[in-house]
């Protein structure tokens, strides 16, 4: 995509602080890290959300997943850490291009995310989960 | 893992609302859900946070993204969604078997990470994206 930001970071059209690399994954530093190390990994397939994805680059980016993760880890010295994707505008993606977020947990940090925990519904559930597994199939 | 709630609704000895099943991974409702169709996605192997799980069940895990994203967005009707995956008691991680939360988004939802933007460091950040490559390779 011409107008994608991370395509011309995987193209190399603008610098990054890279931190891994392989035929299908980049992962560098993010310009506006939330804590220090916060690293966005992505695949170089460029897919607007997750489910738009194709399952070969959506493996690799698992697959690179606790490499990268253990990477920062041992790097910063962070002892937790959060990792963060989101899909659609409504969701809070700014860049329309996935991206995992991992993002090192220090004792002072303040990130959070607000869960407001709910009661669930069986009989619906019931009903739901048939119809999300049919979809699988 | 006996004494892993994860673990047990693996082996079937606790039941769940299953989405989504393959050789090397399970997906079901959380049972305190955010949003209608809060999905959790969980490798089979048992591992205590991302960088410690098998590159096989990461590629699998990651592999079963875009499957099952797609899937609740179909049976839900959500537009966005949020996939979370907490490592670490400190970074919100209740239970210490790897799941990836999948979060539908509505129009109504209330569910919102604290984003509170940094400034990067440059220079900082030269050193520490050489140090994670590095702890890469």
């Amino acid at each position: 995509m011409t107008d994608c930001l991370f395509c011309k970071i995987v193209d190399g059209d603008i610098p990054c602080h890279k931190v891994y690399e392989d035929d299908k994954i980049i992962a560098f530093l993010d310009i506006q890290p939330l804590t220090r190390g916060h690293t966005l990994i992505i695949p170089k397939e460029h897919a607007s959300s997750m489910d738009k994805l194709s399952q070969d680059s959506a493996a690799a980016l698992g697959k690179a997943l606790p490499t990268v993760s253990k990477a920062v880890l041992n790097a910063t010295g962070a002892i937790a850490y959060n990792l963060v994707q989101n899909n659609g505008e409504e969701a809070g993606m700014s860049i329309s291009h996935v991206h995992i977020h991992i993002i090192p947990r220090y004792p002072d940090s303040t990130h959070s995310f607000l869960w407001e925990y709910g009661k669930m519904d069986h009989d619906d559930a019931k009903i739901l989960s048939k119809e999300i597994f049919n979809e699988t199939l």
